[in-house]
C-alpha cells in the first residue's frame, strides 16, 4: 500500500508540476510561447507518462474524481478511496510548491497572474459564467471517466489505455481552458489555490463538486449501460 | 443493441462537443489560441479516445459516412445502418446543444460567428468554391475510409487502429479546415447547422452527399483491390 | 502485385495531397494558420495512417528513397524496385493534381507561391545554400532509413513501426522545412515540381540524388553494423 | 559491444541534431515558426524514433544521466557506464557539427544567438536564476528517470516504453525551456557548448551535475519504493 500511495503522490505531483508548470512558465513566453495547445498537450502527457510508469503500481488515478468514478463504476474498493485522495492532494500541493520555487526565480513573477488556478465568472480565462463552468466541468469529467472506464475494460486492446486516457486529458484542455482553466481534477485545483488564496480558494468548491458529480455519474452510466450485455443471459435481470 | 446505439450516441456527442467545442471556445482565444492545428488535434482525439473506450462496444463509427463505407466494404450489416445513423445524428445534436449552453455563457458569444458549421463558397473559411469543397469532402472521406478499412483489417497489427483512425481525422482537418471547415461526417455537420439555421442548413446537403459518396467509393475500392489477393487461388475468379 | 502497386500509389498520393496540401491550404491561414509545426505533423500523419492501413499490403514505402534504402539493406527484392518507384511517382503526381483542383478554388491562389515545391539557394524557404540543402537531405534521409530499418526489424516490438516511422517524418520536417522545404522523398518533390515547372524542375535533381544517397548509405550501415551481432557466431565471418 | 556503442552514438547524434536543430533552424522562422512547442515535440520525437529503432540494440539511453540512473536503479552494469557516456558525448558533438554545417548555410546565422546551448541567470531564456535552473534540472531529470524505470519495468505493457519515454522528454521541454533551455542530458548540453564556448562552457558544469543527481536519486527511489512489493514475502526484509 505504501508503494501505491507513493505512486499516486508522485503521479499527481507530476500532473500539477507539469501541467500547471507549462502554463505558468511557457504558455505566454514572448514570441515562441506554447499557448493553450501546448499546455493541453503537457497536461495530457503528465498522465500518459505516469500511466505507463506508475500506473502498473497504483492503477494510475492521480485525481480524486477518477478514484471516485472508478469506485462508482465498481472498479475500485471503497476502503482505499480516502487514502488515495489524501495522497493525490498531498502530491498536488508539493507540485505547486516546487513550481513556486522555480517560477519565482524569474523577474516579474507574481501569484497575481493566477498561478494556473481554476476559476469562473470574472476569474474564468474567457469570462465564462459559473453555470457554463459547472456544466463544462461536469460534462468533461463525465467523458474523461467514460474514456477511462472503457479503455481499461477487459474488452479493450491491452496496453493502449495510457495513450487514450492521457490524450483524453489533452483533448479536454483543448476544449475547456478558456472556460475554467480546466480542472476535472480536484487535487490539481487545490494545489495552486492554496498558494493564490483569496478568490482561488473561495471558488475551489466548484472544482471539487462538479468533477466528482461528473465522475460518479459516468461510473454509474458505464456500469449500467455498457456492461449490460456482458451479464450472463440466464439471469434475466436488466 | 441498446448498448451499441448508446455508444454511437455518446461517441458522436463527444466528437461534436470536443471538435466543434475546441473551435468555438479555444481556437481564437486572444494571444494563446489553439488555432486550426489545435482544432485538428481535438477532432482527432475525440475519435481516438472514443475508439478505445466505446469502440469495443459498437465498433466506433460515430459518423454516418463511416457506417455507410463499412457497409459498402462488406464489413457492416445493412440492417443496422439506419439505427446507427439515427443514434449518431442524435448524439451530434446533443453535442451542439451542450456546446451552446457552455459557449453562450461568455460575453460576446454569437451564433453569427458560425458555431463551427461547415460551408462552401462565401461560407468557406478561406472562400473556396463549391467545386473545391465537394472535391475535398469526397477525397478526404475516401481516404478516411481507406485508413479505417485497412487499419481494422485482420492483416493490420492488433490494437493500433484507434491511433491510426483518430490521427487520420486530425490530418484531414490539418489539410481541409480552410476549404469547408472540414466535415467528412454528416452528423457532425448537422449538429451545428440546426443551431445556426439559414445558410448552414441550406448548404448542409453537400456535407451529407459528398462524404457518403467518398465513403461508399472507398468501401468498394478496398474490397475490390486490397482484399483481392486474399481470395483462395483455386477459385480462379478475379 | 497489382494490390501492392495500388497501395504504393494511393499511399504516396495521400502523402503528397496531405503533406503538401496542409502547407498550401492551411499553413499561412490568417491568424489561425497551422504553421510549419502543423505541416510537419501532417506529413508524418500521412505516413502513419497509410502505414497501418496500406502497409500490410505493400510494406508501406510511399517513397523511392525508402524503396532503395530497403533494397540496400537487404530487405526488398531488386526486381520490384522500379515498379514500386513508378507507382509512387504516379501517386505523387495525382496528389498534386487533386491539390491543384482544390487549391485553385480559392481567390488569390497562385502557383507562384511555390505549391510546396522543394528548393535550395534562393528557393530555400530560409535562403539556405545548396550545400546546406544537400547535407540536410542526405542526413535526414539517412536517419529516416535508420528508423525504418530498425523499427521494422524483428527485434523491435511488433506493431509500433508505423508510429515511429510516421513521427520520424514529422520530426524531420520540424527540423528542416526552412532549409529545403524538406523532401527526403523524390516522389514528393516531383509532384509539385511538375506543376510549378521552371526553377522547381531545374532544382529537382538534388531531391532525387541526395535522398537516395542518404537512404542507400543507411541501408549499408544498418546491415553492416546493427545486424552484425545477430550472425551465428560459428561462421566467423565479419 | 561495437553495435551497442554505435547505436548510442547515432541516437545521441540524432537527439542533438534533431532537438537543437529544430530550435536553431525552425523555432523562430518568420510567421510560421514552430516555437517552443515544436521544439519540445522534436526533442521527444528524436528519443521516440531512436528508441524503437536503436533501442533494441543498445537499450536506447542516448543520455549520460539515463545511463547513470539505470545503473543506480540496478538495471545497467557499472562496467559499461563509461563507454556508453563516451559514445553519447561523441554523438552529441557530431550532431552539433552537422547542425553547424547546415545552419551556417543561411544568411544571418550566428553562434551568438546561442546555438541552443543551455544556460541560467542571464543566459536562461526567461532570465531564471541559477537556483531555479538547478531545481528544474534535478526535478525534471528525476521524473524522466521515474518514467523510464517504470515504463521499461516488466510490469508495464510491452512495447509502449518508447512512446512514454519520448513524450516524457517532450513534456519536460514544454515545461522548462524558458528556465534553462532544458537539458536533463549532459551530452546534449556539451555538444552546442563546445561550439559556443565562453559562457556556455562556463555554465556547462550545472548541466552535468544536476541531471546526474536527479537521475541517480530516481534510480534509488524507484528501486527502494516501487520494487518493494515484488520481493518474495517469505524473506521478511523491507
Amino acid at each position: 500500500m505504501f508503494a501505491k500511495l507513493t505512486a499516486e503522490f508522485v503521479g499527481t505531483f507530476w500532473l500539477v508540476l507539469g501541467g500547471c508548470g507549462s502554463a505558468v512558465l511557457a504558455a505566454a513566453f514572448p514570441e515562441l510561447g506554447i499557448g493553450l495547445a501546448g499546455v493541453s498537450l503537457a497536461f495530457g502527457l503528465t498522465v500518459l507518462t505516469a500511466a505507463y510508469s506508475l500506473g502498473p503500481v497504483s492503477g494510475g488515478h492521480f485525481n480524486p474524481a477518477v478514484t471516485v468514478g472508478l469506485w462508482a463504476g465498481g472498479r475500485f474498493p471503497a476502503g482505499q478511496v480516502v487514502s488515495y485522495i489524501v495522497a493525490q492532494v498531498a502530491g498536488a500541493i508539493l507540485g505547486s510548491a516546487v513550481l513556486y520555487i522555480i517560477a519565482s526565480g524569474a523577474p516579474g513573477f507574481s501569484l497575481a497572474h493566477g498561478f494556473a488556478s481554476n476559476g469562473f465568472g470574472e476569474h474564468s480565462p474567457g469570462g465564462y459564467s459559473m453555470l457554463a463552468g459547472a456544466v463544462s466541468e461536469v460534462v468533461m469529467t463525465f467523458m474523461f471517466l467514460i474514456v477511462i472506464l472503457g479503455a481499461t475494460h477487459r474488452r479493450a486492446p491491452v496496453g493502449f489505455a495510457g495513450i487514450a486516457i492521457g490524450l483524453a486529458l489533452t483533448l479536454i484542455h483543448l476544449i475547456s481552458i478558456p472556460v475554467t482553466n480546466t480542472s476535472v481534477n480536484p487535487a490539481r485545483s487545490t494545489g495552486p489555490a492554496l498558494f493564490v488564496g483569496d478568490w482561488a480558494l473561495s471558488q475551489l468548491w466548484l472544482f471539487w463538486v462538479m468533477p466528482i458529480i461528473g465522475a460518479a455519474l459516468a461510473g454509474v452510466v458505464y456500469k449500467t449501460i455498457f456492461e449490460q450485455e456482458e451479464k450472463p443471459p440466464i439471469t434475466g435481470r436488466p
